[in-house]
């Protein structure tokens, strides 16, 4: 599957590495990325008014994750992380992201992310509202 | 696809939860998984003699990794890793990684892992030794 | 002052490091040593049935640590963490932590830690109880 | 000791706080802090072309660090990251850190950071350049 273009992303925002981010080889470690992309993603529901993690009625669980690594990233860069939304179930979303160096077009590394939102009580599935659902669609 | 039962996997290792690798609803973060694949691979190859990070001439740089998460997990909870490979190409391994909760054969989660092999200083693909591959093999 | 042999010290972890808790010089990162503290503490908390994370009606809150580093370790090894409380007051616990290489009697790092007790909900200072102060003694 | 003004910090950074610095309290975990003062310093250190950690002859060694939380931090605020020098040794630097909410004056956390600079290769205790100690100086 080719790398998408940053263009095809809907929501950005600019990534602060951390010292510790770097492993010994001196590069991003891998599970690193997953830390980025749960703030990215936590970012948008927040800003959008869709999530409170304090206090919503229902949470996104994580059922999926995954990443693809093309180039190495490392301390201090700032990464520009963009997001977007690939599919809408009844309960669930696909988001998908791309993670790029400064000013290049192409990603350094793509991953995916799938929340199933539950009711914060019970855990089980709820199927997201139709405010989520349009809020959702701005991404795809 | 399946969920592989316990008996699928050939290289086990006890993974010590900690208090911070539960987010704030309770449950061990997503990206906290990938620590821990991290960990297993590389004590697997420690162990056997395979890769001393300090010093080894060729390093394995992680170009895709996957987690599906089937049911939480939470420190402080002991939690069993399982190792595989499923695949080794010419400089490339994939890993495949089971999860499962004290006594369980069903795993909690399932993951993978490919790096592929480069010199240390050039960071060029490099073939993987014989060595490598016979003990590679041991956990197909 | 002088650093504190291991037999200062009354309840015992054995902590498992982790690929990603050296840094790029090859040694686990200082931040991380607060990882194992937080991990070490609340253990022992929920193994003597003082706390529980998921429903206690009390919380230690952390106000204060430190943390002073003798000698380097790093993944892979596994350290032997050792706890003591050096003071009990009417809501705050104060505890000191010893780090130790396997087989070592001198601490290769020596940290503290003060929780203060407060009400969950509120947030406020709660005096401790004296089934908590019974077995804090112990540690002392 | 009352606590610093935010006037008594030389130079800032604005931190980025990630979903999984949260606990399962809700509140930034306090290890997670030290992230950020490594980031913090390294930062200075590498703005000012004093360091440069994949290449450096010398590097700096942790050798104490403490922190006094007065307030919580949670995910998603952005933190102003204050930083100043306190010490400087023949071979060590006292670093002093302040973590201010948004706006505020008074910090949120105080925290400090002891280097000694070692020879990367040796790791025996090096004496600071009058370079860098001209340039620490300015953070005094």
């Amino acid at each position: 599957m080719p790398q998408k273009n940053k263009n095809c992303y809907q929501y950005f925002l600019e990534i602060q590495t951390r010292w510790n981010d770097n492993d010994m080889y001196g590069h991003i470690n891998n599970a690193v990325y997953y830390f980025w992309f749960d703030t990215l993603v936590n970012n948008f529901l927040i800003e959008t008014g869709l999530v409170d993690p304090h206090v919503s009625e229902s949470i996104g669980l994580v059922v999926e994750t995954g990443c693809q690594y093309f180039a190495p990233l490392s301390y201090p860069e700032i990464i520009t992380a963009g997001l977007r939304v690939s599919k809408i179930g009844s309960s669930s979303v696909r988001y998908e992201i791309g993670l790029f160096k400064q000013g290049a077009k192409k990603p350094c590394a793509e991953g995916h992310f799938i929340h199933v939102y539950v009711d914060a009580q019970t855990r089980k599935p709820k199927p997201i509202s139709s405010k989520m659902r349009e809020k959702l669609k701005t991404l795809m």
